[in-house]
């Protein structure tokens, strides 16, 4: 018995083949071809499933379950995507269309859900029974679990953490506010934090690093930083004080056994999980009479998201 | 059968005789004599749920339960104090203390969780199982129900929205933290915010305002504003828009049901509610896909930590 997951990005969609301990089997990406509709889009995810089993040996019969992570506002319930701007659907009943394309049990939810249900399950936070995954990407994503159940509001479109205001009044956001957390904790923002320091320090280490790895990226200023450029480890420092604003405010109000940090900006590993810990507690309310929130670094990588939709069918 | 509703404070005691649909039979106020340890306290509070039996004309023994609500960190599930503030508490197990005084069973909560639970049971939230009260008081307090349910967290100690952060680097509050939502949107806050209007423009109407009434308050701005002052319209606008401010971030979060206004603040009815509903829901993402979060003034009063102390024991 296997199940398969599905991780539907606005670009490439992430398709897994997972087994009840959590362990991926065999797993591709294919393209998300824009050109198609929803239906069509289904039809590749599922012919690329068949195409998995042939793969790996397995009997396509032995799938029982489809799991789809997709970004945007996913209302579980009912199965429906009710909005996503990466991918430009709006009201689409996306369980439904992949049940009748494959004949097999489906259900959807939100992607960065997705992955904090992967995590949940098979990585950093098990048998943890509140947890939350914050995702440092393009964006900043957040997944809720209270009670061992994934929380994201009525009609699934609470969860987003993302677009708590930080600064009041602060940077615009695309989503209209301004301020939002993710416009200073996001690897996006960092870049930008990083080219602006590199501007007005031409002496920094940081232009050195940018030829060496050929682009300006979220790592450029933890790599100058570690060899001692202090440009750049004021850009960490305060990057990092942004990410800790908001694990501040979830701390405060959910007061979680852990915070699980995922998203490319996670490798940097010990260098920005301990600083946060220690800020995180510093900052939350009567801690020294309260259990330890605990920081910790995803640990299913880019395959949490195809995992945890995979344990939705579980 | 009637239960005994009690909200603790670090002045009065709030002691009341509450049936099962939520009506005060009986109820009255005693000081917290702060000279005693919290035995003492909760003597006195059996001694005057005792009175308000005889003044009832009720059997003692027809009281079916004591609800506590207590201001600071209350582990609701070992009925323990981990720490107040306002009271100088520390890991007082206040449930099995009053169980041993009265001889009735007995249960606590945080003294917000308290009126969440009371406005939900009984109030303006009935029949919506996502709900969220914030009170605007001395402080901003946050009760979060979730499916039915309180949540606050990992050992109670979550469930702080008043100390999120929407600030970053801004004014300092006595957690020790800075730029917390309290430090601009509690009474408090606004009557500082009205100080300096009034220090700024001495032709303002808020100068007589606050001599007809004695003393600067909370309603001084919303007064002036109303008689058409500028300098006031400008204060409350800013008010309303810290108030929004913690309220979108909630709404992104937790999409609820309804948001519930408490405290003193919401005494100002629709001049304060309806411009939060449009700012609330103009912020909130993808609003035009989701259920919009109703705002809603909290109808049980200062009755409400009382009444939603009685029913935690129903």
């Amino acid at each position: 018995m296997v199940y398969a997951g599905v991780d539907v990005g606005g670009t490439n969609i992430k398709i897994g083949l997972v087994d009840i301990k959590g362990t991926v089997i065999a797993d591709n990406s294919i393209r998300t071809d824009k050109n198609k509709d929803y239906k069509g889009i289904l039809e590749d995810v599922v012919g690329d499933i068949k195409l998995l089993c042939r793969q790996a040996g397995i009997d396509y019969h032995d799938v029982a379950g489809i799991g789809l992570g997709v970004p945007g506002v996913v209302d579980s319930r009912t199965g429906t995507v009710s909005y996503s701007a990466n991918l430009g659907w709006r009201d689409v009943p996306i369980v439904h269309g992949i049940e009748v394309v494959s004949g097999i049990r489906a259900e959807a939810a939100n992607d960065a859900n997705c992955a904090a249900w992967g995590e949940y399950k098979f990585g950093a936070s098990r048998s943890m029974d509140n947890v939350i995954l914050v995702t440092l990407g393009t964006g900043v994503g957040s997944g809720i679990i209270i009670d061992g159940k994934l929380f994201d509001g009525v009609a699934s479109a609470g969860g987003e953490a993302g677009h708590m205001i930080i600064v009041k009044d602060g940077k615009q956001c695309n989503c209209g506010l301004k301020g939002c957390w993710e416009r200073y904790a996001s690897a996006t923002a960092l870049i930008e934090q990083t080219q602006e320091a590199m501007d007005k320090h031409p002496e920094s280490l940081m232009h050195e690093v940018v030829k060496e790895q050929g682009k300006i990226s979220g790592r450029t200023a933890f790599i100058a930083a570690n060899k001692g450029d202090d440009a750049a480890k004021k850009v960490v420092e305060e990057y990092i004080s942004y990410i800790a604003t908001g694990l501040i405010n979830l701390g405060n109000i959910f007061h979680p056994n852990a915070i699980i940090i995922g998203g490319g900006v996670s490798n940097e590993g010990a260098a920005l999980i301990d600083p946060l810990e220690d800020m995180v507690n510093s900052g939350l309310l009567a801690s020294e009479h309260n259990p330890k929130v605990r920081i910790i670094g995803a640990s299913l990588g880019n395959k949490a998201g195809l995992i945890g939709a995979a344990a939705l069918v579980m």
